[in-house]
């Protein structure tokens, strides 16, 4: 076996709750968000369970990174950008030319994702924080779901 | 704080349904399920809480994307086509030029996700689809796993 | 309609679960954890429901992939260097030339996915395996959440 696995806690689920979080993009790049999930798991006196997160767009999207050095998120936006150039032979050009492959950038990091809650805090890895990373040149608004799915605290 | 986040709703989950789609593709490229979603939740009796997505295979993904113009689609299987071309350095060809490539752009995409549900409907954003993607050429019968966890309607 | 949706099943979801799993890599590449993630579901008595999977790492990432033949994972190995290559226009450079790298290539694969469940054993695809990607050269021990939501058996 490649795991070890530790001992099973178990729960009964008697709690969900749900919210909207709305985000302003400052147009390409990455926004962090982990301060904002951690207010909705307080104000919905969350205890143990799964945070679930949603984006309601087509060129922008969720991701799950490292939150100590800036130079990570340039190089992340740089990265994308090679796979899914400006000047790729894209028919969809009618929006702009950063539309098409915000598209692209889009189905590549997903637009839902979970994270497990334990004590009603995120159970984030060290270097981990949540981030929405806008794949527009141009500033937009943003529209998340936010649903956790568990105990009370 | 780069958001903001609206009241919270609290709900008892109390519902959990499940159900299999099969879905015939017509080889490579994009085929839409939001309306057998949306079939499954009211058959369901959904009210408030979440749709699981699950795609039980290899060389075709799950993806949320623009569902207004066809264009956008075609660009996409463009945009996986560069990224895990047909004759790269692949050594797992026994199945066919595009095996691998399928293989690749399965990883790339992923074949799990969920949506929120509210009030027995997807709360996707206006211009998002739900998509089975096929990447291989010829058409191929695909079995999605369908679960909702909430509350009845 | 493009498919064809089975009878649903309903349940009343009243059993959670989770537990640390620590998998030690052996350096880039994949490492198969199927097997310790049906130990899990044995040992929570899960019935119907689902694995909620959540890697807390960075710079390694979560996929399901095709488990038969191990030029597969060789291929999605060159696959990811290809499209995240050490010798790339990259700024955060102090960590090593593997590591700005694996976190592009952690964006592009995810940290989190979920699985059916059903009759307590993972609704896996035949050719669909769980594997940790580790994106450092080095090994790495690396920390997983598991969760499961649903009935027990």
């Amino acid at each position: 076996m490649a795991g070890r696995l530790s001992a099973i806690r178990s729960i009964a689920p008697d709690l969900a709750t749900s919210a909207e979080l709305t985000v302003d993009t400052k147009g390409e790049g990455f926004t962090e968000i982990t301060r904002e999930l951690a207010g909705f798991l307080e104000q919905s006196g969350a205890g143990e369970g799964v945070l679930l997160l949603y984006l309601r767009h087509t060129s922008a999207s969720l991701t799950i990174q490292e939150n100590a050095d800036p130079d990570v998120q340039a190089d992340l936006t740089t990265a994308l950008r090679r796979l899914a150039p400006d000047d790729g032979p894209w028919v969809h050009t009618v929006e702009g030319p950063d539309d098409m492959p915000g598209h692209i950038k889009a189905m590549l990091t997903g637009v839902s994702l979970h994270i497990p809650v334990r004590g009603g805090v995120l159970a984030l890895g060290t270097w981990q924080g949540v981030y929405v990373v806008e794949h527009r040149r141009k500033p937009h608004r943003r529209e998340l779901i936010l649903q956790f799915v568990g105990t009370g605290g």
